[in-house]
C-alpha cells in the first residue's frame, strides 16, 4: 500500500534575488563552501527558528550572477510578509539582497513550475577592461566580427538536442532528455561590447557558457557558423567550443 | 650657495589610470597598507629595473575609486610606449588598469600642472541596493527631498573658503589656503539614484565626501539650504554635516 504523503506545511513564498556570484560556490548548498542556498536557509532559521528547505529555479555556478534568481520555501505558520523581507535583508551579506516576497499557492515549485528561463552573457571588447567590469564580463582581447558573431547565435534558436553544448553535472541530477527550446539568443550592442541574452524553455548544464565559448571561437574564425549545424548533429560535447568564464553569466529572469 | 639641482632624466611619461579602491589603502604610499602608487612603482621597477617615483595628481583615500587618476614619473632611458603600457596592464591586478600612456614636456607635473579636476559621487536611491552596486555607491534608505538637494548644491558652487567642509590631513601638507573655486556641482539623475559632479580647481582633504554628507542631512531636513551659508561662515569643521562613505566616491578627471 502506499501513503499518501501528507505534509503540515500550509503556506508557499517565493522569493526573486540578485546575488553578486563573486564570493561563493554557487548556488547549491555543498561541503566546504559557503553557497547562497545555505545563507537563504541560515537566515530563514535565524528568522522562524525552523530548518525550512529553500528550492531554487536552478542552479547556478561558482562566479555566476543573479540579477532574478527565484526560490521558494514552506511554513506551517504565516510570515508577515514586510518583516520578514526586511529581516533577510538585514541578516544576509549586502551582496545577495531579496528582491521580493510573495505568498503562492503550495503546489508552486520554483522549478517545475517555470516555462522559461533567461540569462545573460557580457562581453567586454575594449582594447582595456575597466576594473568597474572586470568581475562581471569576460574581456576578449582580440578582434572579433560581430556579423560572424550573430550569424553563428542564429544558428542555436530553436528545439534541438544539446548534448554537445551540456557538461555532466558533478553533482547527480543529469537531464534525461537533452532536448531544449532556445526562443531567443539576442546579440545586444552595450557601451562596452555586447551582451547575448538566451531565454529558453530550460538549461541543460553549462549549456550558455559552452554556446558563449562556441560563438567565441566562431567569431574568431576557428569555426565557421556552419559547423554549429555539424556540432549539433555529433551530440558529442568534445566537438562543441570551451566554456565561456562563469563571471560574464548572469541569471536574468525566471518566468512562471 | 643654493646649488641649482640638475637631473638625468631625459623623459617625463603621463600615465591615464583607472582603479577600483576597495581592496586598497588608499593613492599613496604608507607603511602597512597596499597603495596603488605602490603597485604602480612596484611594476615599473619590474620593466625599467630602475625605482622611478610615480607622482599622482593627488591622493584618493582607502575605498575611493579613479575613472582616470593621472601621474607622471621621469626616466632616463625613453620607452617603447606600446610595450611598456602592455606590459604594466600584465603586471598590475586587474581592477588597476593603465588607459593610456603618453610622453609629456619634463616640467610637466601631475599636481602642479593641474587646472581643474572632478568627482563623481553616486548615490543609490532604491529601496534595496543591487549587489553589483554595493562596492560604487552609497546606499541612502530614507526618502530624501531631490528639490532641496538640488538648491543646497548650489549654495557650494563658485569661490568659498571650505575650511567648514575640510578634514587636516593625517599625514601633514595640509593646504594653506582654503579657498577653492567649485565650478560645478551638477545633480544628475540616474536610473539607480542620482550622481554628484564636482569639478573645481582643486579640493581640500575629503571636501567631496563632507560635502556630500552635508547635502544629504540637508536632503532629510536636518539642515536648510541656507545653514550652508552660515557653516561657510563659521569656518569650523565640526559645523557641517558627516562624512559620506569612501565606496561612492570616483576621481572622474584631471585636465591640465
Amino acid at each position: 500500500m502506499i501513503m499518501t504523503e501528507t505534509s503540515s506545511f500550509k503556506h508557499n513564498y517565493k522569493m526573486t534575488i540578485a546575488y553578486d556570484g563573486t564570493r561563493y560556490g554557487g548556488w547549491q548548498i555543498q561541503p566546504n563552501a559557503i553557497t547562497i542556498q545555505q545563507l537563504l536557509m541560515n537566515a530563514i532559521k535565524t528568522i522562524t527558528r525552523n530548518d525550512l528547505s529553500v528550492t531554487g529555479s536552478g542552479r547556478t555556478d561558482a562566479g555566476v550572477h543573479a540579477l532574478a534568481q527565484t526560490a521558494n520555501f514552506k511554513s506551517t505558520a504565516p510570515l508577515d510578509l514586510y518583516r520578514f523581507h526586511a529581516s533577510m535583508n538585514g541578516l544576509l551579506p549586502t551582496d545577495i539582497r531579496v528582491l521580493s516576497l510573495e505568498e503562492v499557492p503550495l503546489d508552486f515549485h520554483s522549478r517545475y513550475s517555470a516555462v522559461s528561463k533567461s540569462y545573460h552573457y557580457h562581453l567586454c571588447l575594449d582594447r582595456i577592461q575597466l576594473p568597474f567590469e572586470r568581475l562581471y564580463s569576460w574581456h576578449i582581447r582580440q578582434n572579433i566580427d560581430k556579423e560572424r558573431l550573430r550569424e553563428a547565435a542564429n544558428r542555436f534558436i530553436g528545439v534541438h538536442d544539446f548534448t554537445s553544448f551540456a557538461n555532466e553535472a558533478s553533482m547527480g541530477s543529469a537531464a534525461k532528455d537533452p532536448v531544449r527550446n532556445l526562443f531567443r539568443l539576442d546579440v545586444v550592442d552595450t557601451d562596452k561590447g555586447v551582451r547575448l541574452e538566451f531565454e529558453a524553455n530550460g538549461f541543460l548544464y553549462k549549456m550558455v557558457r559552452n554556446i558563449v565559448g562556441t560563438l567565441h571561437e566562431v567569431s574568431l574564425g576557428k569555426y565557421s557558423p556552419d559547423d554549429i549545424n555539424a556540432m549539433f548533429h555529433t551530440r558529442d560535447r568534445r566537438m562543441a567550443g570551451t566554456a565561456a568564464p562563469a563571471h560574464g553569466l548572469f541569471l536574468a529572469n525566471v518566468t512562471y
